[in-house]
């Protein structure tokens, strides 16, 4: 067994920590933006010093790739990102990317043998935070979804809209020919010359730090649906509309909502996950009533049944009449749960057990770059534990331990498929 | 009795509808815009018509008037606004200038004896719409408050916040400026030179049409206080965080707001209003558990002691944890019920009895120019029945011959006084 270094994952997470310091314990580090280019020139910088080669493809992806002593093996990587929500911590993204590279320095300070060439890499752009869609370039590269039109300001509106995106003029293309990291399409990951993946994050939930757990072998992204509940009120004046007449939306929605959380949880599923995080109403005027109101539906679960149980349930808002309020309720969009590999999750659970790195199984349910890269290779992920849970905010941490942890099982998972294979 | 002419009640609403016309049944004309310079030029024309002699003031509220036989005598001035909400009705604030007019044409056309001077009168800007406070003008004039910094672009944020306020980048003052409309602050309303006020305006509720009135009596703008409800949760990852740790500010208002309307609707007084309009949230991401849930509290009531007992469950929010929220609960403003003068009270009620005009004692729920100038001089308002109780609205209606018996019974009101004094 082989150990990643702590002093190194230090440096890197201090390093790293200051490109896009917002001033009080986080950061903000869109996608191409200045903050996100200092940490691509660190990575390359650092990358270039253990001798791996970089590449860009067209949509600044990069890849940093040491060699392996089979000249006909494909490459094992091993990727994440660097940009960040506004706000954000100092570990959503940048651990798997500092996992990665601590991988690679690992293998070539200890000179561990291996067939296959390592690569560690940076998806430009998972967060979507300046320009959606979310996971946009492992979409572009995996998915093959819409680049053009993505990259003269499309937003992919039904997936992944979000009515709290900065305001901002300058287009996902414009930004990437400004970077300078604007490479060549024939480096883009790809089967022909890439032979598995792996991701490691931060749990961003409880979960593993509740069970006394540092590390999680993740096992699935957990399929989900989103819905939208509107409700259609009356608007009428504060002072002159008697009560029993009025048909208020918020206090509709309200109903629906007690309604909702009261039926879901009767179903007793412990694991299900269920969220109404946007809410929009009209005229949200305080002397008016509104007539109008809806809010997101956001629900996760592994087994599909279980998410058709609670579809039934969300659906049943639109057959009563709330506080006088119609109800309807519309399909945003869903997907299934995206199981990982179950070779490589093997590997990782093989490799805490060896290394005594206390783990549990988890499900992600988070999306990553990871589920696209698993339309096109075999692929798996680690998460590292969160302190309280906490992710997308400042508080955000996971301690150098851990973090150091989980590139010792994610080496030791790449040495295991590196030697025994899929 | 004398009576006001149908037929040229029916040509000014048509005529006024022009000016705004927003091509769907209704008028924007927000003060002091083209649409509201219009619609003065129409009032300007048609009291000149009659001989009446036109001033503007400073805010550039006007005053067409019409002598009496007394040289002595003080003048009786009936106003309103022209201005509207975006997309509003025909008749909110419109109404009461077309009444006035309507009292003065009468008065010239039949030759009516009455000793005082008369006076038909636009307040300027009573929306507020792209200029707060609502009754700015009023305001100024009877109240006295802060009118410099009114004009230079301050919004009276505590009193007359909303968040759908139209951005623009032309102040009040300049506004003003522009209009062509800016007189001469002798001119302004004052109880040295005005004996009483009368204001006719549409009900904007459904109470007169449901009881079969035609005309309300009204006694009272209602007293009325408001507070914001304040939630403070923890913003986490839609797919990562289990659901019991989770404490979400959208769950917990909307537990406050049922427990709102289950506690004060067990108070059991049917007059009793109360709207929860405005409303805010934070992140407003659907992929994430709101943090932060905001709404106003709106109430009113003619006793004080049924707004204290309201006010009491309002506050008792704060002791309260909601779905492991905080609460805050915070006073914006409040105001007492504002009697009108029961002399004037008394003389609409007797118009309406001569008349034959079926009619109610009504308090108003909403604020109206005639509470300030009521700080000033003995004042009333005549309500006119709307249909299905809409206003702010484009389908805001109240019929010709009930904008016409508004204005017979104003007439005869006014006649009263004029002979008999208060």
């Amino acid at each position: 067994m082989y150990t990643a270094n702590l002093e190194r994952m230090k440096d890197k997470i201090k390093t790293f920590s200051q490109y896009g310091d917002a001033g009080h314990g986080g950061i903000t580090r869109y996608s191409l933006s200045p903050e996100a280019v200092m940490a691509r020139n660190e990575f390359k910088k650092r990358m270039e010093a253990i001798g791996a080669k970089i590449e860009v493809d067209d949509v600044a992806n990069m890849y940093a790739t040491i060699p392996g002593s089979d000249p006909d093996a494909k490459r094992i990587v091993m990727a994440s990102h660097v940009d960040s929500v506004r706000n954000g911590g100092n570990y959503d993204g940048i651990l798997g990317v500092m996992s990665a590279m601590e991988v690679l320095e690992t293998v070539v300070e200890k000179k561990i043998p291996h067939k296959h060439p390592l690569t560690a890499m940076i998806w430009t752009n998972e967060e979507g935070s300046l320009y959606p869609p979310a996971m946009m370039c492992s979409g572009i590269v995996c998915y093959d979804y819409l680049p053009e039109e993505i990259r003269t300001g499309f937003v992919y509106d039904d997936m992944m809209k979000s009515k709290s995106i900065i305001d901002h003029t300058t287009t996902f293309g414009e930004a990437l020919d400004k970077s300078g990291f604007k490479g060549d399409k024939k480096y883009r990951l790809s089967p022909d010359n890439y032979y598995c993946y792996f991701e490691t994050h931060i749990e961003q939930g409880p979960i593993l730090e509740d069970n006394g757990n540092d590390v999680g072998v993740v096992d699935c992204v957990l399929g989900m649906f989103n819905y939208t509940l509107k409700f259609y009120g009356q608007t009428t004046h504060a002072g002159t509309f008697p009560m029993p007449k009025r048909r208020d939306a918020f206090y509709a929605a309200s109903q629906a909502l007690i309604y909702l959380h009261d039926e879901i949880d009767k179903l007793g599923y412990p694991e299900l996950v269920y969220t109404t995080g946007e809410l929009e109403t009209h005229p949200n005027v305080h002397t008016c009533v509104p007539d109008y109101f809806e809010f997101s539906f956001d629900c996760r679960h592994e087994d599909p049944q279980v998410l058709d149980k609670v579809l039934a349930i969300v659906k049943s808002c639109a057959d009563k009449e709330w506080a006088g309020c119609k109800c309807e309720v519309v399909k945003a969009w869903n997907r299934d749960t995206v199981y990982w590999n179950k070779t490589l999750v093997s590997y990782v659970k093989e490799s805490c057990e060896e290394l005594g790195v206390s783990h549990q199984y988890i499900h992600s349910g988070a999306g990553h770059d990871a589920q696209f890269a698993s339309y096109v290779l075999p692929a798996t992920m680690i998460f590292v534990q969160s302190k309280d849970g906490l992710s997308h905010c400042e508080p955000e941490y996971s301690s150098p331990e851990h973090c150091t942890e989980g590139a010792s099982v994610m080496l030791n998972a790449v040495l295991k498929v590196d030697e025994k294979g899929l």
